[in-house]
């Protein structure tokens, strides 16, 4: 059996209910999406604090802690505990986290929504990333994942402020998780990844967010030659995909998508 | 005559030309959005890197320094300098900034997107302020604005991966800034309104984003009564805009929308 740290299973409602005023004048419920801050404390010291849904928080926790790259591997944590009353989740680890104090001095404030900003070099590491060449995703499977996603829709049209990402084999979706912040989406499913033991060679990503460069960086990183998204894309993202040699399918809607890179991978 | 900082003027294209293919087979040209890495230094100090599309690199830079709250006034900035080559803007200030090194020290990694990151405890400063209770916004000169909005959706259109916010006077469009970010976008918009010395009492800000509480802690600091999103709201953007007595309305598409909170301002 896969190893697993101990986790906490603290998760918050999607949604809270709110009152507003239609341009009729009628006064409605809504249902918003709920936004709380997590504060990250690695061995007792404070990280960062994450805004987020919180539906996700232990596995989003281990996402960040890899996707940061604090940790090398799973193993190396030894307990995630999130605590809503203090609004803390508190990780402990079995050796520490290596230049913690030289990590924490350099910011990157990126695009990201929920979860802008990497610390250290993370742009110089993907350099020595390669993806598989031989991964195939075909359009007709594609198109079969988009309609499958269609169906998760549910809470992102009703509360909006949202974003989702999924992991999918195939047309198959393998885990979905939204967020107010696509960067906790996307590292709630890098953390879930660990925690299943579930690698990423065969995957397809698929985020309604932007394709901004942190997130082929992330993707990449997981080791996933596959990123589909609804959004456009932005210069330095296509950058970094080309370098990486990550298939890059961008504003993906029902029958229509952009193709930018490493197209030998999808096929007619 | 207002003062002004010493500032360069380097924008940089806001698009970017690529290949891609499309679900027909056909190669098509597309244009896609810049993003730029630029580290901001403050008297030589690197505070951050932000990833940005640069259309307005200056404007957001002081914009920065006044959302983060590092300096109190304009004249407390001598210069801005951007330089792309270096990917660097680098600012002068008179007096320093207080307690940087405490500020810095604690990061909230919001939800917003390309500048989710706030130094210090904003949350807790914005308790203090009032907006003002006799603004009025009527129905129609909201649809007019949403209205001459519609006519700035070019490049957004164009290239995508892009938010945009502006200001507005009535239904008259003072600003309109578009970033990879939306805190880029806002923060150039309060750098903007400090570089002309344009209040914000009497001003409604329209942001393409979604309304976190980040969005409306921001627009309450530059004293605007009104927000107006396309977009959704988080369950903490509406507490915020509850506490703080901020007009919110979401949803803002065509003749819809919903009042979340500050209804005595908008009238039919």
């Amino acid at each position: 059996m896969a190893y697993r740290p101990q986790l906490t299973q603290a998760s918050r409602p999607a949604t809270f209910p709110a009152l507003a005023l239609d341009e009729t004048g009628s006064e409605i419920a809504v249902e918003i999406a709920g936004e709380h801050p997590l504060t990250l404390y690695v061995d007792k010291r404070e990280i960062v604090t994450l805004m987020t849904l919180g539906a996700a928080p232990e596995a989003l926790i281990v996402g960040y802690l890899r996707n940061q790259r604090m940790v090398g591997s799973l193993e190396e944590i030894a307990a995630v505990q999130v605590d809503w009353e203090t609004e803390a989740a508190a990780v402990t680890t079995r050796h520490g986290v290596e230049n913690l104090d030289e990590r924490l001095g350099k910011r990157t404030v990126t695009t990201g929504c929920g979860q802008g900003t990497m610390f250290g070099d993370l742009m110089e590491e993907f350099e020595h990333l390669h993806l598989p060449d031989d991964a195939v995703l075909t359009e007709a499977t594609m198109y079969a994942l988009l309609d499958n996603l269609r169906h998760y829709d549910t809470l992102y049209k009703r509360a909006g402020a949202l974003h989702s990402c999924a992991l999918a084999q195939g047309s198959e979706i393998l885990y979905h998780v939204e967020d107010v912040g696509r960067h906790n989406a996307v590292d709630a499913i890098a953390g879930l990844m660990w925690l299943d033991d579930i690698e990423g060679a065969d995957k397809v990503f698929y985020t309604t967010g932007r394709l901004t460069s942190e997130m082929v960086i992330k993707a990449a990183q997981m080791g996933i030659p596959f990123i589909v998204s609804r959004s456009g894309i932005t210069q330095m993202g296509y950058e970094v995909a080309q370098q990486v040699g990550i298939t890059l399918i961008g504003r993906a809607k029902g029958s229509h998508y952009l193709l930018f890179t490493g197209r030998h991978r999808l096929r007619k």
